[in-house]
């Protein structure tokens, strides 16, 4: 069986390219690109490559976005073949990235490639954004490009990025957005004592009970039609001196949010607050939004998909706004219209990480497909 | 001014004995106590030596209970002057042990001297038990010599412990009784996962938030005459892996009940576990009983103690059973009536520890006239 896929993802998948480093992978596909006419744009930021490619100049803008890094391999012994020495068995394509994502890239390169000699006067623009820090801290990565496009007033109509989000079959699950995400650090403080003498102490622990009891039951919504309610988890809880009696004069509480678009942040963050004032806690809190919701609503771009997964593969599509972040969240917000779509997710970051040979080229005729619904 | 209570407290204060060290102390009091016809038993057990010493056979048994050890001195260079070096500046005895408690040990050798001297024939037995691990882990002390005691039937029916028990001036408050020190480590069982997908993990802080706070907020007795409400104090809590998107598998909560006599250890065992399997929590738990709660009503050595203390200082003395714990609670299980009656607590185990000069004379008539009362 022959694929250009296939063969493409070969290529990307023998570099190394552990997260930060890109280690050629865009240079690979930024040679393809140019090929068919694709403006191509280096944008280095600290230790992260970047690639911004684009083939035309008008509205509207179609972008796939995605990464080249991928997670470190954890024990190689554990492996059942070199992770960067990708390997067919069983029709399964083995190698770290190769679910995680490195064949949708191959996927959409190959795809622009069949899109642009059958209509190579489309509307409108096709671009890739690509990035080699989606694994990493996402400081110098997609936010940095956003940033870059935003100031010279560069918009995307619609961004497809290409994080594996099919479960059991390809294009089972499309993600149509994400929750937002939203840290809190509360220090609680007391009066440290002994605990023979609790009249002169003032325990955290026992001062922020009832507050923390109330926190953990809260209902803070009830989700929406595509939204899961809101949750809120305390990951760390720490107080004591370890002494069996000493009362702690302090209690550290780490929280996080995933929270819909039913609510902001800052309506949290509010919500939260009267709890800790009106249980008249002494305490500091420290906020980190780490990522804000967004939804993309039934429209072109997901009819776009809908129908594309459906004449290629048959599947119904199911629309979900599960799961952890992705990069979507730095564009989402830019005004694009953001979705998710690429192979199986059940082996990325794993041991023996796989996709199935039969998918790739499926996968690459669903992106042509997305692509001539929406430029031909 | 002389003082043969002087004098003693300070050749006891030049030795270094921190714990569980005697440094020759109970050689000390030991060969005073022998010129006036005690007999001297020396208890060594492991890295402790205690001293039991005995003036006749009959009942009813005077006994009188300390330690010889000290807590450690801390910083030197905190010290006005060596710790092991006692010095009188403006009226106070500065040293290691001044106020707890070698200048009561020093008194109490004197009284019995003079009671001796003017009783020869005084009935029943007067009694020393002196150890030199009170300040440690209180293994191989008391509890090893009342065990030993025990084995061969010899009973105190007074103990009068010679802690510091005074507050603002000499005699002011004596302790009749000690609360019970019952600890409690509770290991919570959850469900580690990712903070996104919460209905794949059990959060054992949420699980356990409604429990924690109603053990916080529950009254578990009034009290009584003598003691104050029993109380619950959690000292340490502890969960999280660091991370702040994973829900951790298990949390661990460390606590401490003083309680009264109006209950038992057993009982609120049984109503901590009620409380955690009612909120229906996965989890084990490690209990110790570190002391069983002791009360010596008002009678004969109550009496005694307030009558004498009037007589010297005139002051009217307050009963009382608060503070921590002390060897007390290994000896009032046999029997005996115990009482703790000492000098000014208000600098012990801390830096500069100091007792009034002025005070210590009272003292040893108070203790003497306690022995008249009692035994002449
Ligand atoms: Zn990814
Ligand atoms: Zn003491």
């Amino acid at each position: 069986m022959t694929s250009e896929t296939l063969d493409l993802s070969l290529a990307l998948l023998r570099q190394p390219s552990v997260t930060p480093i890109d280690h050629t992978c865009q240079t690979i596909m930024a040679d393809r690109l140019s090929k068919i006419g694709f403006n191509i744009e280096n944008m280095r930021f600290e230790d992260v490559d970047n690639l911004w490619a684009r083939r035309g100049t008008e509205s509207p803008v179609f972008c796939f976005a995605g990464h080249t890094d991928v997670v470190p391999t954890g024990s190689l012994d554990a492996w059942n073949s070199d992770p960067f020495q990708p390997e067919i068995r069983d029709g399964k394509l083995y190698g770290r990235g190769s679910a995680d994502m490195k064949t949708a890239l191959a996927a959409m390169v190959v795809a622009s490639e069949r899109f642009v000699k059958k209509h190579p006067d489309h509307k409108g623009s096709i671009a890739f954004l690509i990035t080699s820090d989606e694994e990493g801290p996402s400081i110098n990565g997609t936010v940095k490009v956003v940033e870059t496009l935003e100031a010279r007033n560069e918009k995307m109509t619609w961004c497809l990025v290409g994080e594996p989000s099919s479960t059991k079959q390809l294009g089972d699950i499309i993600k149509n957005g994400r929750r937002g995400s939203l840290n809190g650090v509360l220090h609680v403080q007391g009066q440290q004592g002994h605990v023979a003498y609790p009249h002169l102490a003032r325990n955290p622990i026992h001062e922020a009970s009832k507050a923390i009891a109330e926190l953990c039951e809260t209902v803070w919504d009830h989700g929406n039609e595509y939204f899961p309610a809101t949750s809120f988890q305390i990951s760390n809880i720490h107080s004591g001196t370890g002494a069996t009696n000493v009362i702690p004069g302090t209690m550290d509480v780490t929280f996080n949010f995933r929270y819909s678009t039913e609510l902001t942040a800052d309506i949290l963050k509010a919500r939260v607050i009267e709890i800790l004032d009106r249980h008249q806690l002494q305490y500091t809190i420290d906020w980190t939004l780490s990522g804000l919701p967004f939804l993309t609503p039934v429209g072109e771009l997901v009819n776009a998909a809908r129908d594309a997964i459906r004449e290629v593969t048959g599947t119904e599509t199911e629309l979900s706004t599960s799961g952890g972040t992705s990069d979507g969240r730095f564009i989402a917000p830019t005004g694009a219209q953001v979705l998710e779509l690429g192979v199986l997710n059940a082996t990325i970051h794993q041991i023996d990480e796989h996709v199935n040979v039969a998918e790739l080229e499926p996968l690459a005729e669903i992106y042509e497909q997305i692509l001539v619904k929406l430029l031909a």
